[in-house]
């Protein structure tokens, strides 16, 4: 806190003092923040959001679910039948690692992905961020290098950046993430003199880049893990919303020690109970138990028990089937609109699963200061920007289609086409398009997960 | 991971390739961690609360509240009601800092406490856990000092530990904490050339001492903190279990910049919802806002609406008169049993509320050492040296008294009693008590909370 403080000031006439007042407002403790706070910082673009939250917008922006899908009435008799027989347990401390019995129940769901594990391998976390940050607590120091996709899951550059780590992009196609790029990326690392701490990957239904590694990829991830004697980050959220009904191979599947796996309820049930896992080699899971116990004590032993009632007793995989079936329809009527009237130039992923896909714009037109635009024609994106650490994206947009209906993306799309079509006809005109950049990356708002 | 990882060796029939795959089991990873985690080690004590925690063993270890008191068909019917009328908000991502209703409500809570606020100036967090490790996070850089009481809570030092805080105790008596030594600790501090950055106290019904800070001393505090420019982190959880029904006046009540305060809903409602907030000046509050989205994205929007429904439509006061009855009931067995059986020379604190009494033993006694005795005696406390971050409190243990009935707290301070009786004895006969010390400190169990 600096001399200018409000309550130095108290009862003073001295105009000086009101001067000092008054600044003060604008945080009497800035220079006291630890250097790890100097980049949390609010994004330009979170303010623009706030707009974009209109209902009169058509938001392809958020990553929040459609747990309107959720059957409410049978949700309320579950959690009322587990409040009455172990509601002294739900609403009681429980272990930093997670109840028993939903470990083992997640390992039935991870099964699906190939996952073999045992109960006591898992860690349950206050959704699957916070496994995320605690993996990263864990394991870096300020300055070690964290190898993730170009572009990269918003939220968890975040936390990269508020652990002080350095970010490396690594290329990816249509196949995921590219093992000879990552090889090459950790040999640049290692020159250079810095630490390869993790490779982060999201491999199924990439956020935000809606794209799948194959299993050759994946094969080829660990491989290069291994040779440079790297852990894995396998963040898994979407992998049982793919389309055609199957499950892809989770990279943990063929090694559980080179791995951590992330897995979330989020997409699965539902994200307000913020119930999500890790899953580790076992010395790695006891480091992670008590970075947990000193950040939460230990999560919610409520809506672990509400999690677990649900896959107990309600019919979870069809309602699985449902949110897969909600999103396919909406994929296709994303996909079909943009082939149908975004202007030539501007091309996008096909996504098999999962939330998002990743548009290109024409050359020489730029996502951060169309957005503006956008957004005053009612329709809103996240730029690319906000997915890469260095400033690269700008080229580039995210959009998702998990929240609004089919004719909303329709007419979304309709909007944000003519929105190109006007930058277009700028850019040919004046050799340029609008001047206005927004902040690069930022902090994730949780409509962006 | 070194060179002996398992997944180096398998196939082999080398015999020394087996000797590294059992020497990497012990953790292949152990070189790759941060250093913050150096210090995230299980401790001793905790093995030794793995066997206290069989029925058999009067456990006045443990810090859970007795939720056995709720009303279980009111909540299930209140939460039902919720999820009915509001689930598709209750399961959706939410607000990184919190639920806007939940945080009108909570400034009702605080209103108790002389707490003045703005709904803005609260974040909400997975527990009050959750906002003291965010504020450290955003506070303190490694060898940063924490100016704490002595003793202190072991969760909060756990945090301070995690992110390689230096920690300084300050004199306290059953005053609480002493302004003079604060003002004379944080001098030291400057002199040596490091820098204070926060003075974390529980003021009310201290966890472990379970003594109270006078108005006067509160005034004290305060005015050293202005004094040094030091931000206070006053941990309020137990505010409103006072026995008189009295709510002591917050040292947030009288200053909103010097001071972060904590609440929870951990002790007046239920612990296994995870819920708990911050108050902060504005500048600060944004920071823990954005590191909270970096941490968890957003607190579950589930738990929350649950407290707000209980706090809106449930007789909450009324709720938190009968937790007050029965820890008071339980406070009283607790202090006439010892009056009447621990031995001369023994002493304890008299709490006016809360959960602990901080008992110190005769002089030559170790409660660490004396503690496997106690547990095969059936009996089981904290040592003292849990609460303190450099190894002081030998001859002090804490006990509670919040979850056991009233009769198993007097057959435990009668097993209690004994064996510091047998410690006497053995102490005044061979000179030494038992030679077996156990870990320092360590990190919280959930049931140490």
């Amino acid at each position: 806190m600096t001399a200018s403080s409000p309550s130095g000031s108290q009862g003073s006439t001295d105009p000086d003092a009101v001067v000092r007042a008054a600044g003060s407002r604008l945080d009497p403790w800035i220079n006291d923040y630890a250097l790890r706070a100097s980049s949390m910082t609010a994004s330009e673009i979170r303010a623009l959001f706030a707009v974009a939250s209109r209902p009169e917008v058509v938001s392809l922006a958020g990553g929040m679910p459609f747990v309107e899908a959720l059957p409410l009435d049978r949700i309320a008799d579950a959690v009322s039948r587990m409040i009455k027989e172990r509601g002294s347990y739900a609403l009681q401390y429980g272990s930093g690692q997670g109840d028993p019995q939903l470990r083992e129940q997640i390992l039935d769901v991870m099964s699906e992905s190939g996952v073999v594990a045992h109960p006591d391998d898992i860690i349950v976390t206050t959704g699957s961020q916070m496994a995320l940050d605690l993996a990263v607590r864990v394991f870096c120091d300020p300055g070690d290098v964290v190898l993730v996709e170009a572009p990269s899951y918003v939220g968890a550059l975040s936390v990269f950046k508020s652990y002080e780590c350095d970010v490396e992009h690594v290329a990816m196609d249509d196949d995921g993430l590219i093992p000879e790029a990552l090889d090459e990326a950790i040999r640049a690392v290692k020159a250079s003199g810095r630490r390869p701490k993790l490779i982060y990957t999201v491999p199924t239904y990439h956020n935000p880049a809606g794209v799948t590694q194959t299993p050759d990829r994946r094969h080829g991830v660990l491989e290069v893990a291994k040779k440079h004697d790297i852990l894995v980050l396998e963040d898994d959220p979407y992998a049982l919303l793919g389309f055609d009904g199957k499950v892809p191979r989770a990279i943990r599947a063929d090694d559980s020690d080179q791995v951590v796996y992330l897995g979330s309820f989020s997409k699965t049930m539902a994200a307000g109970l913020r119930v999500g896992w890790a899953v580790a080699p076992h010395g790695v899971r006891e480091k992670l138990v008590l970075a947990s116990e000193a950040a939460v004590l230990c999560p919610s032993n409520f809506t672990q028990s509400v999690v677990s009632e649900f896959l107990a007793h309600e019919p979870w995989r069809e309602q699985v089937d449902t949110f897969r079936d909600v999103y396919r329809e909406r994929r296709d009527a994303l996909l079909e609109s943009m082939a149908q009237l975004f202007p030539e130039g501007t091309t996008w992923t096909v996504p098999q699963g999962g939330f998002y896909s990743w548009v290109t714009l024409p050359e020489g037109l730029d996502s951060s200061t169309m957005l503006p635009l956008a957004v005053s024609e009612r329709v809103a994106y996240v730029p690319g920007t906000g997915f890469f650490a260095d400033g690269q994206g700008r080229r580039s947009l995210r959009l998702s289609y998990c929240y609004p209906p089919p004719d909303r993306i329709r007419e979304g799309v309709r909007r944000l086409a003519a929105v190109i079509e006007q930058e277009l006809e700028f850019s040919k005109t004046f050799g340029t398009t609008g001047s206005r950049p927004l902040a690069r990356g930022g902090v994730p708002n949780p409509d962006l997960a």
